[in-house]
């Protein structure tokens, strides 16, 4: 295959989450997709973001955030949350906004699934930091459970991809993991690998 | 909407991708899905991986990998790297291998596109590292372009959730982003935001 270089400012499909941060003693959101699981044992999350940020001041303030993950219908108040500053708007009211056990990490109740963070250090770069959280606990809707975890279909997330910008719904279920790539024959012969 | 705790070890829908790297003279790919650009200027990316995997000494060897997305053609490929460790699996056959402008970060002819990537940190915690690399260069395959810009469509990519452990497509085009949430109304009035 006939390979174009395009460029080292290239991005990976991201999922489609919202920050919540307390700051001034109002709850903030903001779109985020620079995030994963970052630690296993314990529990940590990464959320990178623009030094610049209002949630940047904001998770200095209580060391603790959220990262809510919203469904389809919620396209609108999402990229809402990307596209205008905690530090000239007040996105407190977009959501109906409840607390865990730390008291200062807003969720969103709309959202079927909020996992709540204590900060554990911001890891510094030139334009972003890392903000990395351990997660205290999660919160899901009881409509999103299916076999006592997560049911994704039902929570119907989005996905981001950039540079065109455009969001994208969750598709079909495309196999097991950890299971489908046991069926993989390589070379000529019939061996079953793993 | 009531909700449930589901305790602090839960999962955001991640990016399937494969990590290459080479060691020992041969290139290792290994799954990857907690994975996340981190910067904007320069590029960043950062590879959350597990200590022990083979591909945690071969970053040190080099201080070059990749990161490729595989199309869902390729899912039992993909799986397959996640299954079985190079420690004990040679798995530099499963694809056509090709080298860019670092000459020992291996990439995958078959994704419809690699990431090449300069080793910058190694962020310890306690059970995983995140392997924090700058972009130098991206390969795209030359049927995967369109307005100057990777074709997610065409691309083709998988997600991975978990606990379940499924892998799912891609789905539908959602709308656009910095966009859609202009035409949100809050409250009762009938102001476009932003």
């Amino acid at each position: 295959m006939e390979k174009i270089n395009m460029g080292a400012n290239v991005f990976i499909p991201m999922p489609v989450t919202l920050l919540g941060i307390k700051i001034g003693g109002k709850a903030n959101f903001m779109a985020l997709g620079w995030v994963s699981r970052l630690n296993a044992s314990p529990p940590l999350i990464g959320a990178a973001i623009n030094k610049y940020h209002y949630s940047s001041e904001g998770i200095r303030e209580n060391e603790t955030f959220s990262i809510n993950i919203p469904s389809k219908d919620l396209i609108k108040e999402t990229d809402y949350c990307g596209l205008v500053s905690g530090r000239e708007t007040d996105k407190s009211e977009i959501f109906n906004v409840f607390y865990g056990k730390t008291g200062s990490a807003p969720m969103i109740e709309e959202c079927p699934m909020s996992l709540e963070c204590k900060l554990v250090e911001i890891y510094e770069m030139q334009s972003n930091e890392l903000i990395i959280g351990e997660i205290v606990e999660s919160y899901l809707g009881n409509k999103y459970i299916k076999d006592d975890a997560p049911d994704i279909e039902k929570i119907d997330p989005l996905f981001l991809t950039m540079p065109d910008n455009n969001y994208w719904t969750l598709g079909e279920n495309a196999g097991k993991a950890w299971d489908v790539g046991k069926k993989l024959k390589l070379g000529d012969d019939d061996t079953e690998y793993v």
